[in-house]
């Protein structure tokens, strides 16, 4: 019983559980600029596509059965479905269809998807509540802020173990959002970070499988749960987060603490939130983005002959099945990724269906495409051209991918994302209302007018 | 993006998520000797008398409070209270409140609380389901089994590190003991252990809070919920135990794969199963017992000139306080634990209530203790000895405590327990039917009818 902790403890560590629980409870309403403002809104907006974009994805309606297991109150709405359920059951099952399609939000510096554990959470309270929308924004941009702020402090050396660092840091961004969002005080704040630094969530080995997307579910519901609890007196240590044997500690030797405190309340990490605009792993992006630009410039299928690719080894290494035999082997293609942006021009998630990769037209175009490795080339750039079956070359070069930090997607490009997810889903009307209510969100008075729009 | 794992990554571990679920699903009912038959029975009636005894502390009520803002379906029973709520939130709570007092049973190979995950979690699905004593018994055999097993291939290393085992293992338990509720097949099994492979729960900061109890209590709702998620197709990972990214490896550098293997089928874990005679840490149980036995031995407090004690080192480093002011502090105080060891000649929640902490009689006689260190003296030993103010010395020595494995409780002593614990909350009518239905447990038709009786 007097075992000694296994890596050098850390004794001087700063209070950071309680500094971020001052800062989330006491941060002013709307204390940052109107980038930040703007960039919640497109954070929320990009994260419910998802959502609802997945509604009918087997994992949710496992999920559900589950859940209905539960008999639960019909508290908050399943997103993109007609089923209510108890605020936390929404929670997990929201946060599992944000991730599902793997589409979701990336915050660059620590790989987190932060608002699947934090929207979800906090949306799932505020409609039980019959929250304002300023009150949502105010929680997701704190929320978010508190799982990065802790990511940066364990990232890489976190993930490098085998955490999936958006489940085991969303805990304590789902409980900050859900602190703020009941206006708890400094101390209950604490308490409810202090119970959710108990419960991370998720393992990398799950890659592949529905786990992966629950990770995000459990962390919003672990969070939602601590946050209630807290509120009605449950306890926990006031150093849970940063104690030798606290959460920091015992998972990650990296405990970059000036990570917590550096710049609180002035830079907002919901700031390097990034949205994807195609369905598949990153490493794709600059190759897809490169093809679409080729059929901007007039490029048509039948008229190539040969597409010539320059990559980093890491996206072969990653992405070079030359043969996928359904969609779920797509997004493991660059091939088939170039052969649906010269097409399409855009890969959304019914670009990586069966039916598209199957597709004698996708498949000829697809074996068309040569890539070869060139190191000189960055991991996020691409270099790309069409030999056309008339001689001519046309060339795009891609230093920066669509959706990377240095080239975000445009407010229209995320509608046209928002609109490919939730149309077949919700239909048109409703996507087209779900997006006026989301640009305006910080002014509705009541969150659950655009809840009832989220079910078919 | 291409990260390493962080410590060596074992790729030759056995498929011990496979072997754990054929195992599960397999073993046959009752299929284990006669005095592992009677642990099972022993280890589900101490910790059904320690939730109930614990129904209306403040973690409960807090605990409660909580769930009831999911406004829960009235599905299974909070043992102790008239409260009805959902299954999951019942493994919740009842898993807390075994735990509160710190007095259910332990494992101790691994000082793991076995039975705060899996049987809350066990009991809750069996009462909404109707399943039998003999079904819930060999769900209890089986889910203690893997919880226990895990354990073993990971401490001392994993505990060390500061995750509390029980929670970070009783997952497993949890949800292996689920799925053998709901005769899940082998592969649905294996999922069920994947999808609970993601939701440890607990860090050893938290020891001194209500977030300790809340450990058991989250693993127990984690398993229940994995259980029911995969038997409704729900996918993990078929290795998310044993893969370099997986569980056991993430989180543990120790990792004796032939502990889960190791005569599976024939040595059941429950065999090690103890249970506390006295409502606090183990270190101070010798010295309770040693003083107790001086009371049958006819020595009287008022007899008393002095009490020596020899002890080990760290008797007196985890429990040396002199001058205990409240009941938690008494569960520090060796010298307290002599006092009512002598006075009332047990050591139950009542006699750690503040009201005996600070009884001038009980402070009298604690006054009169000393204790020396002696490291010639095992940690698990106490050589105490009476001084008479006519003279006389009275000796004990106390090889092991009442309630270790060397001397566990007998069943009598356990009913003790029990009625102290249950008494107070229920009265004797029903702690005599409850103790009388669970004596027989593995022959009860239906777990609703001791459910029923568990309420006031």
């Amino acid at each position: 019983m007097a075992h000694n902790t296994h890596v050098a403890a850390d004794t001087n560590a700063p209070p950071v559980t309680s500094i971020l629980a001052k800062f989330v409870s006491g941060h002013v309403s709307k204390g940052w600029t109107q980038a930040v403002e703007h960039e919640a809104h497109r954070t929320f907006y990009n994260w419910l596509g998802c959502a609802i974009g997945a509604a009918r994805h087997e994992a949710a309606d496992a999920a559900l059965a589950a859940v209905a297991m539960f008999e639960p109150a019909q508290q908050a709405t399943v997103l993109g479905r007609s089923e209510r359920v108890d605020m936390a059951s929404a929670a997990l099952v929201n946060g599992i269809t944000s991730h599902t399609f793997d589409f979701d939000d990336t915050h660059l510096k620590t790989i987190i998807h932060p608002a699947g554990p934090v929207a979800s959470a906090v949306l799932a309270l505020a409609e039980k509540t019959g929250a304002s929308g300023r009150d949502v924004i105010d929680a997701l941009v704190l929320g978010i802020d508190v799982a990065c702020r802790i990511g940066n402090t364990m990232y890489p050396d976190h993930y490098d173990r085998g955490w999936h660092i958006t489940g085991s840091t969303g805990m304590l961004g789902a409980a900050a959002g859900c602190a703020r969002l009941l206006k708890m005080n400094e101390q209950q704040t604490q308490m409810a970070l202090g119970i959710a630094a108990s419960q991370p969530v998720g393992f990398r080995e799950q890659f592949g499988t529905m786990t992966k997307p629950f990770h995000p579910g459990g962390a919003a519901r672990a969070g939602l749960t601590s946050a209630l609890l807290a509120k009605h007196g449950f306890t926990a240590s006031p150093r849970a987060l940063e104690a030798p044997r606290g959460f920091v500690q015992v998972v990650s030797d990296k405990r970059a603490w000036n990570e917590v405190t550096d710049e609180l309340g002035e830079r907002f990490e919901i700031s390097f939130n990034t949205y994807k605009p195609f369905a598949c792993g990153i490493v794709i992006h600059p190759s897809i983005d490169a093809c679409a630009q080729l059929r901007e410039q007039g490029v048509k299928p039948e008229q190539v002959e040969r597409i010539e690719l320059r990559v980093h080894s890491l996206v072969l290494e990653l992405t070079g099945k030359k043969e996928p035999k359904d969609g779920l082997q797509g997004k493991f293609s660059v091939y088939h990724g170039c052969a649906v942006g010269l097409i399409y021009g855009h890969a959304g998630e019914e670009e990586f269906s069966d039916a598209v990769v199957t597709d004698p037209k996708v498949v000829a175009l697809r074996n068309k495409v040569v890539a070869t490795v060139d190191d000189t080339i960055a991991e996020a750039a691409v270099d790309a051209t069409a030999v056309l079956t008339d001689g001519r070359r046309v060339h795009v070069r891609v230093d920066h991918a669509i959706g990377s930090l240095e080239r975000p997607l445009s407010d229209v490009q995320l509608e046209g994302k928002f609109n490919a997810l939730v149309v077949p889903v919700l239909g048109e009307a409703k996507a087209r209302e779900i997006t006026a209510a989301c640009w305006k969100l910080a002014a509705l008075p009541n969150v659950r007018d655009l809840t009832a729009l989220c079910r078919p």
